[in-house]
């Protein structure tokens, strides 16, 4: 519970945009990760000047305030963990410069991914982030979790995209970091330290992002292989060899399956996995490298290739995958859908010891991958409330990680460490790092007033 | 000058990889910067444990202690403004490993960025960062200063391609950030950090960098243009309309005749700027550029577009921008080379501003510029021993930073800050940020061993 005087210093700042209504609170109590909490209350600044009022408020009384975008996380990063506030951003919605001759845009962190896609489209340029969530995350959550998804293959993540930020720190305090300069090597690179902090430094209140031209075509395929093992190296193969695709999605017998169950796209079900491969560029260019890639897959046990004639067809293709995570919903309760990456050559080893491992526990398991960057989502089906499945089912999921960990792997490609990881941490950061890690935590939240209870 | 048991420990640790000569100390008192300070020692370790145990020894008796590469840095960052130790990376030369399947290879500090490409080259891998001082300056020291290079337009700067580093603390403690993992968001994003951070912030050790292909071919093109108005022009007009050469390096006429004066290769003396542009990727993708680029060009008061027919007449182009800082060394005893960046649409407006300078102080200056990404480095030839020149020197750099600021510019696009700079931070950060900076510096390091007098 906040002290009334919080609550009153907060609703003559915010009027009601200051709720703690349980009804309200219950919509701010949970992202898309399994773990919920309730805060106390929930505010919706407008302003940069308000955030500074009511960090300076909550540093004083030492209230947690966890930053909220669209509640998309699947780590939990946005759950208010130690209860306190959640300071939700859709206020702050506004694009407040779009520069394409200077490669750039001024947003707030509220804005949504797809709305500045849909501003930019016109211009021929856009913002490659593309989490699956980017028709309703906001780019302060993308940069919170420094978000990642199918194209970053080619185009990387969100930090690679992030020149300048302004940022309200745990004092109050107003600092800008970066500028609008795509080159710039003044300061301390603070922007990138920024990028994937999970709201435990700072609340990002502006953010200047590059943007690049769109390429003048795309060309998608759609790979079917006999075998998972094939499909495997068939990527490790095409990436070793220097060929970089936009994207490089692999989907495995028992997700093909689960899509053609629940929607009948006609994917072949006999099929061990399959990649769905987007190149782009120039025509000539795509031409030239969609044959390389071809002629590449075709050592690899292939059963047939299918190549987008026009954009529905691409569509078309696109679906299976855009599905996967929904259709999964039908074949158990509950989803856990994890992130470990490896270096792309073990990602045949990865995938056979994930298999390994869930059938051990005898799990229902299925692979989606932007397997490219080996990026892996393994997802577990399973019912929570059966308690001796759930617990099997974290068994498992701490055996993947200590596997991509024993693979020169990582806990996470894309989708942050939140509540979901932080225990994990010690697979991939000895002490030593992790002490480095809460040196700089507590330097700059020495109250540890911002999102406590994650990544340190 | 050293206490005698600090002395005495590092030589019981290093031997003769310590010196206290002074005409060997002498050798590391400078870099291409301006200025000069003596180190009390020079040592070279040959270790991370032996790094670790310098620190912890450097840490207790509070002794400053300063990385140093190849000091090739053009900021002062590698010199040792408070005395102290330089510690010097030259026997830390490994190539540790080469993965290409994998993209990335890992490397201790002090292997020169020319001898990695050298054995990446067979692979058809390379790393993209491309100072000017390739040839000479380490992996090291373009982590320090995050540096960049002409194609560095396409390809992105260091801190781009540092997928994870091992340093030392100024504790003496040793840690790991990043991973071998293209995608990687576990943990605060500390790499992108250390990047840039002269040397203030710990000692690097070892890095993972990021390595890509080689583009099947590349195709260069000197364009002279009647004025220096349209090349800038051209410049943003080409990058605006979201073409992205490898490289649009600009040279403005007296940078033209001070080559021609020198080596004569026949450069159009009447032209007022050129620009040497290059292009990678496929054959098709690069013929289809090029020839958008011609036309592009071809709207601003072009005087001739010459194209390379094969690699040596491509190396004969490039010898004219390579020679660039050479040449000015005939004009005037000393060289200050400035790195002002600006958005690119800005480019001519800051190149006008540059000359009104300069010219209102009757001073010699050229401008060459890494010009698709803004960032220019105005060079002014004068004599240091001409006391009143020196002032003015000293005055027109001073309002050259603060047009670029007014032009939302930034102070280095890519040379650093060093001593050179820290002085201007005011201009682009306000006290907050600059506080900001200063506060992590204090946590990481609080008895300001590491560098001191850089940055903070």
């Amino acid at each position: 519970m906040l002290e009334q005087t919080v609550k009153s210093e907060l609703i003559a700042l915010l009027g009601d945009r200051f709720s703690d209504e349980p009804e309200i609170l219950t919509c701010y109590a949970y992202d898309s990760f399994l773990e919920e909490s309730m805060p106390d209350a929930v505010i919706f600044p407008k302003t940069t000047d308000e955030v500074a009022k009511i960090m300076a408020l909550a540093n004083r009384a030492k209230v947690p305030v966890t930053a909220r975008g669209a509640g998309t996380s699947v780590c939990g990063a946005p759950i208010a963990a130690d209860h306190g506030i959640v300071l939700c951003f859709s206020k702050m919605d506004k694009i407040m410069e779009v520069n394409t001759a200077d490669r750039y845009v001024v947003v707030q962190p509220g804005v949504i991914n797809g709305d500045l896609q849909k501003v930019l489209a016109p211009s021929g340029f856009f913002f490659p982030p593309d989490p699956g969530s980017m028709n309703f995350s906001t780019i302060g959550g993308n940069v919170a979790l420094n978000a990642g998804g199918p194209r970053c293959l080619k185009y990387g993540v969100t930090k690679d995209y992030v020149l300048g930020m302004q940022v309200v720190l745990a004092s109050g305090k107003v600092v800008r970091f970066g500028s609008k300069n795509i080159k710039d090597v003044t300061g301390y690179n603070f922007t990138s330290l920024f990028c994937g902090s999970e709201g435990t430094l700072g609340m990002v209140t502006e953010v200047t992002l590059k943007v690049i031209a769109r390429p003048e075509t795309t060309q998608t395929l759609l790979v079917t292989f006999a075998d998972l093992d094939s499909t495997a190296r068939a990527v490790s193969d095409i990436i070793g060899s220097g060929i970089l695709p936009v994207s490089m999605e692999l989907l495995d017998k028992m997700t093909i399956n689960a899509i053609e169950d629940a929607v009948h796209m006609g994917l072949p079900r006999e099929a061990g996995g399959t990649l769905l491969i987007e190149v782009d560029g120039s025509r000539e260019a795509c031409d030239r490298e969609r044959s390389q890639i071809v002629h590449k897959v075709k050592e690899h046990n292939v059963m047939a290739v299918e190549e987008a004639k026009d954009e529905a067809d691409r569509n078309r293709l696109w679906a299976a995958r855009r599905a996967a995570y929904g259709v999964f919903a039908k074949i158990a309760p509950d989803i856990l859908s994890e992130d470990v990456t490896v270096p792309v050559s073990k990602v045949p080893e990865m995938i056979r010891r994930i298999y390994q491992i869930t059938e051990k526990y005898n799990l229902k398991a299925g692979v989606l991958a932007h397997a490219g960057d080996g990026n892996m989502h393994p997802l577990i089906c399973a019912d929570r409330k059966n308690q001796e499945e759930w617990k099997l089912v974290k068994k498992a999921f701490r055996e993947i990680f200590v596997a991509g960990a024993e693979l020169e792997g990582t806990l996470s490609g894309e989708h942050g460490i939140g509540l979901a990881k932080a225990e994990f941490l010690p697979l991939v950061m000895d002490q030593e790092s992790r002490d480095f890690m809460a040196c700089i935590k507590k330097a700059v939240d020495p109250n540890n007033i911002l999102n406590p209870g994650k990544f340190v």
